[in-house]
């Protein structure tokens, strides 16, 4: 919407979880060195998995070039609220910070919170932008159910959360006795990894070899519900919702699922990580915004290798597009589209859902 | 948001009234000629005070350039449940329409809906930019009310809106022996005054010497909410919620409202129209887009006058905005918002709220 032109940042990525976690500080401080003219830091902590980025150490970076950092924190509105869990990164110094207050607390689905610190980030702009996003009719009930979780959440927060992690810890001790590896926090926690959410479990199926997608289909219908389903993991909620018998439930369908598989070696996380597979993204020759409202075409998929893309291509969840307007497109990308396309995961954004055309710019 | 210049069209204009109907076709066809390189024509029917202009007229114009007409009905979801009421945007040839399901059928608050028919306008690109401002979150109350009042139409539409028009028919004649001029459709209909939604009640205060937002004060206390006051009508909506006892309160509180007050001449519709009051806006040299992000500054709004615009100002209700990014700000139109604001009508879309400054776009 901003007609910004993105500078990509890898990720730390860790080939034995097969899972992207932070960018890591030393690699925002090498793309703020390349680019001197950016506007603003704009991360993701937690990731859909749990894991937080070093917000603190970013902040700090960001606000040396007189510029904010923006914190996607959609899955930990409750951090806040308990000094077990990971930092929220507004207490890290972050400026402008998006929760789902929907997904973590007890507000209406629908209904999240943008969060303002200090004045590197104009209130009144904001709100300017907000009139022209926004509905001139906002619903009461989406209101009034963020007020209550505000309210619920200052008053019992502590109590809530002390009981949602203590269900967190019962469910990892006993998930653990199934065999399937889960995500920790490691001991010493590394670039991209500062922490982890507890109430976040992950557990890799692949050990086991089992996939996600149809592990999720299997779980859903026995009452277990994943929050993300991807290739090789599940993850799971532990939230201010949850009882007892969910996490009992929970277990129990689990080790239903591993009974009878062989597990082959366990992995844990690795002591050092790696970037991301792949080359990291050229810096686009167009802005997301100027590519999407470029001329353009439909191609096959197979014919559409080192094309500009016109359009957003994303595995839904987690919603992080592998192909944007502006990009090139490279067969890396469309195989790994495709690769979770043929194993259940859903596309969106693009024109053609089967994924057999994509748009592109049209060449002048 | 697209970048779009806008070429503003001028509405048909009533002094008795001081009202603004719809944009006459000659008027459009004129624009046309004038814009050739125009991309869509974007028409507002009804208006906030129930007058329908030529939708039909202005989509054989608009198609004849091979462009979509698109009306913003947000006030007339309901005509096309019953054949007294006028016809609606879509079975007049509208490509897309906009609609607030919420305000005038039973869906919750920030449902509407936005149609679409032919293939002007591209359907999976519409999908495609929805995706882009619509949250990824949507609420099932929202989307079930929306399906819920969908169904209450279909089954029930013609029986409801039966009974609404008999009870606006009963309202308007009670009104009447009141000595309150209401708003009627002309006995010979003249262009930019098609049509009036019945439903729609507008009342002229001023012939009692009476100020609309003051007026609409006394009312809410004693139980009648206007849908739209201004400085010289209320506008009250009769729709499939209203009761007998609604239209009884109404007529009482009305009667009550002007009891005391001398009448001056009683106003009628005017038989020929003029233009709006001032010059038309210029096309202005930068988009609302451009404008807005353009460098500003911030000047007390008595030296803004020949500046242009970094933001809106727009009187809400009705929000129709006078000032907008990118336009050359006119002592008409500060005077008019002054005066709007004087008399207790609320301002949005300005970083001061008071209207003292105004920000505008810094001379290079």
């Amino acid at each position: 919407l901003s007609g910004a032109l993105p500078v990509f940042v890898h990720p730390a990525y860790d080939p034995s979880w097969d899972l992207a976690y932070g960018m890591t500080p030393a690699s925002v401080a090498e793309a703020l060195a390349q680019h001197p003219e950016t506007r603003a830091v704009l991360m993701v902590s937690p990731t859909y998995h749990g894991v937080c980025g070093e917000v603190g150490q970013i902040a700090a970076l960001a606000h040396q070039h007189g510029i904010p950092l923006i914190v996607d924190e959609a899955h930990g509105a409750h951090f806040n609220f308990h000094s077990e869990l990971p930092a929220s990164a507004l207490a890290s110094g972050a400026d402008l910070v998006v929760q789902s207050t929907h997904k973590l607390l007890a507000a209406l689905t629908q209904s999240s919170m943008l969060h303002l610190q200090g004045s590197r980030v104009d209130a009144v702009r904001i709100a300017q932008l907000l009139q022209m996003l926004q509905s001139s009719s906002p619903s009461s009930l989406l209101l009034a159910s963020l007020d209550a979780a505000r309210h619920q959440m200052a008053t019992q927060g502590q109590t809530l959360m002390e009981r949602t992690l203590q269900l967190t810890h019962q469910a990892r001790a006993q998930i653990q006795q199934t065999g399937l590896p889960i995500l920790e926090r490691p001991e010493n926690p590394f670039e991209g990894f500062a922490d982890l959410d507890p109430t976040r479990i992950v557990v890799d199926l692949s050990t086991f070899g089992l996939n996600g997608f149809t592990a999720d289909v299997a779980l859903t219908e026995s009452g277990v519900t994943a929050e993300l389903p991807t290739l090789r993991q599940l993850a799971f909620i532990v939230s201010l919702g949850t009882t007892p018998q969910d996490i009992e439930t929970l277990v129990r369908e689990l080790t239903h699922l591993v009974r009878g598989c062989k597990a082959s070696a366990v992995q844990s996380v690795a002591k050092s990580l790696s970037l991301s597979p792949g080359t990291p993204p050229e810096i686009p020759s167009l802005s997301p915004r100027e590519a999407f409202f470029a001329p353009h075409i439909s191609v096959a998929i197979e014919q559409s290798v080192g094309l500009i893309s016109a359009e957003t291509a994303c595995p839904y969840p987690p919603g992080i597009p592998l192909i944007l307007p502006g990009e090139q497109i490279t067969q890396a990308a469309i195989s790994q589209l495709q690769r979770i396309k043929a194993q259940g995961g859903p596309i969106v954004g693009c024109a053609d859902p089967d994924l057999k055309e994509i748009l592109v710019v049209r060449s002048p």
